[in-house]
């Protein structure tokens, strides 16, 4: 299958690194293709970079990995013609670090960025998943208790969520995805950053991830 | 020990019970004392009722079991004389319902009701905890997966994080409790609220919690 991935930071290199080593073909979209050159020789050719447009026209499916504080205009770089229609796996959070550290949201509460790309972008089908640990960790969830630990998912079509899903298990080896209803509850997910920050803090890494127990 | 539990709703009366159970004397402060004449009769004489003020002057250690929105009132009619150089166990977190269902929080964010809370009663000691599970949960985490579940503390004082970490181990059975720093990390846990509302609902129990997978 091909894949746009949108943002070339750790978390698009790692998501296209990955998704190239299970036999993808993908593109990664990036406003500056020529500081990736080193990192594409060290991936191989089953990756190429380009635009932030030649990348959406190229994915089947796609993924959002700019920084949150960037993505509406990426995606608005790709063009609604190469979104239209397609599953956006948005991983991004709407983080603001201008306050300083630690972190606080952009958006949040009463929003949130899942929702303001679903609402700039009606006919693009955003499933928001990913968001809540770090980019090692979400291609490979075993590196942790045996992947016994828990994803969550949120969008407001069935069929993309599913389709989602499913890609996360056989691809990155995800055993569990908590589908917690609608678009809306993104910002349930984005919410979690702030407890996240300050849980690298208290245990010095960011190898960790939220299992809830039942 | 003597412990002031301000609040009588489901929280307030689970914590008061607990402690009376573990063979406390507990004072329950409430706006309304009338109404909990049938719980007081069934929990028996180590738990009396007053009013938020006299639970304060009561209690060596105290638990803010009121909802969110009135707790800084509830905390002004108990008075700053009854709370200066306790410790108070802040579990209320700043649910707002005047927006419809799922509840949003009246402060986030950049903020939080346990920043609120330490910045209005300078001299008590608060230590944010118990607010990301229900309330059953809170006094018997060994309902779940034999305890191995986790809680989260914030506040600015690390002897009085010290005692109530020894206290929630010793009177309610919890084995980890994760010391996230000051309490400006309650921003963090309160944080958590919206996620933990949409996995009730994705869950169909309020019966879980979350747990740190490293």
């Amino acid at each position: 299958m091909n894949f746009g991935v949108l943002g070339s930071g750790t978390v698009g290199q790692t998501i296209a690194g990955k998704l190239a080593e299970r036999g993808h073909a993908v593109k990664v979209g990036t406003r500056d293709a020529a500081k990736l050159s080193d990192w594409q020789a060290q991936v191989g050719t089953s990756v190429s970079v380009g635009s932030f447009a030649a990348a959406a026209a190229f994915g089947e499916i796609l993924f959002n990995c700019t920084s949150g504080s960037g993505s509406i205009s990426a995606l608005q770089m790709a063009g609604e013609a190469n979104l239209n229609g397609k599953i956006l796996i948005d991983i991004a959070n709407p983080l603001d670090f201008s306050k300083g550290m630690p972190p606080s949201l952009t958006v949040c509460n009463t929003d949130s960025l899942g929702e303001q790309i679903q609402r700039t972008f009606p006919a693009l089908k955003v499933v928001k998943t990913l968001n809540t640990l770090t980019a090692q960790l979400m291609v490979n969830p075993a590196l942790l208790n045996n992947a016994e630990h828990d994803l969550f998912v949120s969008g407001n079509d069935a069929d993309a969520k599913a389709q989602v899903v499913a890609l996360l298990q056989r691809e990155f080896g995800w055993k569990t995805v908590i589908d917690l209803g609608d678009i809306t509850t993104a910002r349930g997910t984005e919410m979690l950053l702030p407890v996240w920050v300050r849980l690298w803090g208290a245990l010095q890494t960011p190898m960790f991830n939220f299992k809830i127990v039942r």
